[in-house]
């Protein structure tokens, strides 16, 4: 009786060149991949919510296959997987779905989070999850900008080039974009939408930084987007504060 | 003009094993004095308000030297720290102190911090830095042990027998001891005093999870520590999941 299995991963992005298989060296697909069918002893293709770029981490990836051999016992199925993956990816959780169920083509929105350290130096343990961004930041310009972001836009100053990736359009809707003050030290921000454009998230979160710390003016931010011009916005936050935090269906 | 020049640390303590010199393998104290030594150009052995043990991290050590030729600029000195040590160990401050402060003499209480993550999986970004506690832990249990550790108690049962530690006696006092549930899956305890035993702290948190996952019945906990028995108490919590928060004068 075939059957469509659901998957919720978390992964530290560190070692992979992203979630999807390459022929340049590891990737979070190809790790996983083998391990299922290690155990089912089939092949079993992957489909996942979010591509994430190399180095990205994620607690909420998605991501289905179909088997005609279903395991036994989901639980014991989800322990054999953790136990033979390597450390940095852990399945949260396994589900039996629809057969019609499919990860990216059902997916309603993704909330992804951004986490910043600020201040002259970065405490070791968040070296490897968050950007360390030594230069003072006014946080209430980037309190300023978040409504200009917010909302259906043409999002094309804020997508990079990508070989192979031709969008037919740039607009995209951003549901929530909010900081909040972790403590003293550290920023997060929740950045919610349906789909996203390449590098999107880090180069709008890149943006905001340079007008926290006065290398953009606020009131170049609307002309930015206008100006449906990469060059136009800030800098790429680094892939390493980038966690894929949660997909809705 | 001699100064005392005083350090506050962070680090991953992963790659050490401990604070302290050791014919074994690379410290903290050592991987520091090189670095020191090599920008001042004379010996400057060093003094610490605690020898955090093997895979401990820090988050508020606190050292001192003594220099006959002091950096002319503290902030550059620091810097200059920073930028020579392995990213596993960051400068947070640099200062000059009379010279008869002495970090380990001074002291007047530390503040120690575990973490630890409940339920079946952990997150990657969390693996090395607290303890994955699988098993179900009855928070309520803990939180009526809390109290009978709070003060002056006579600690032997929760001190780790160590070659060439001999104490005089096993009093110690215990100002704080709370834990704050930082999310669904994450605790945090919250460790004051003003002298620990050796091990003492892992020691403490151990017998408390071991509580909470039903392992010690609560009322075992008075006769456990009257007991002056270690064998009596629980398990020794990892080290990885322990922080040197802060250092009180």
């Amino acid at each position: 009786m075939t059957q469509n299995i659901k998957l919720t991963l978390a992964y530290d992005g560190r070692a992979y060149l992203g979630w999807q298989k390459t022929g340049m060296g590891p990737s979070i697909e190809a790790t996983l991949q083998s391990v299922i069918e290690q155990i089912l002893q089939h092949p079993a293709p992957l489909q996942a919510a979010s591509r994430t770029d190399a180095g990205v981490h994620a607690q909420g990836q998605v991501v289905n296959f179909i088997t005609p051999r279903p395991p036994a016992d989901l639980h014991r199925f989800q322990l054999s997987l953790n136990s033979l993956l390597p450390k940095d990816i852990v399945v949260l959780l396994a589900e039996i779905m629809p057969l019609s169920f499919h990860p990216t083509l059902h997916c309603v929105g993704k909330e992804y989070r951004y986490f910043i350290c600020i201040g002259p130096t970065q405490l070791p343990q968040h070296r490897f999850y968050a950007w360390h961004v030594y230069d003072h930041l006014d946080l209430s310009l980037i309190r300023h900008a978040l409504p200009f972001l917010v909302g259906e836009h043409n999002f094309a100053a804020f997508c990079n080039v990508k070989k192979n990736a031709h969008y037919t359009d740039y607009v995209r809707t951003i549901q929530t974009l909010e900081f909040k003050e972790l403590d003293e030290q550290r920023l997060c921000f929740r950045i919610c939408g349906n789909h996203f454009l390449y590098k999107m998230v880090r180069n709008l979160v890149g943006t905001l930084i340079d007008i926290g710390r006065g290398k953009i003016a606020l009131e170049q931010l609307a002309s930015i987007l206008h100006s449906h011009s990469r060059p136009q916005a800030g800098v790429t936050a680094p892939a390493h504060g980038l966690f894929l935090h949660q997909v809705f269906y």
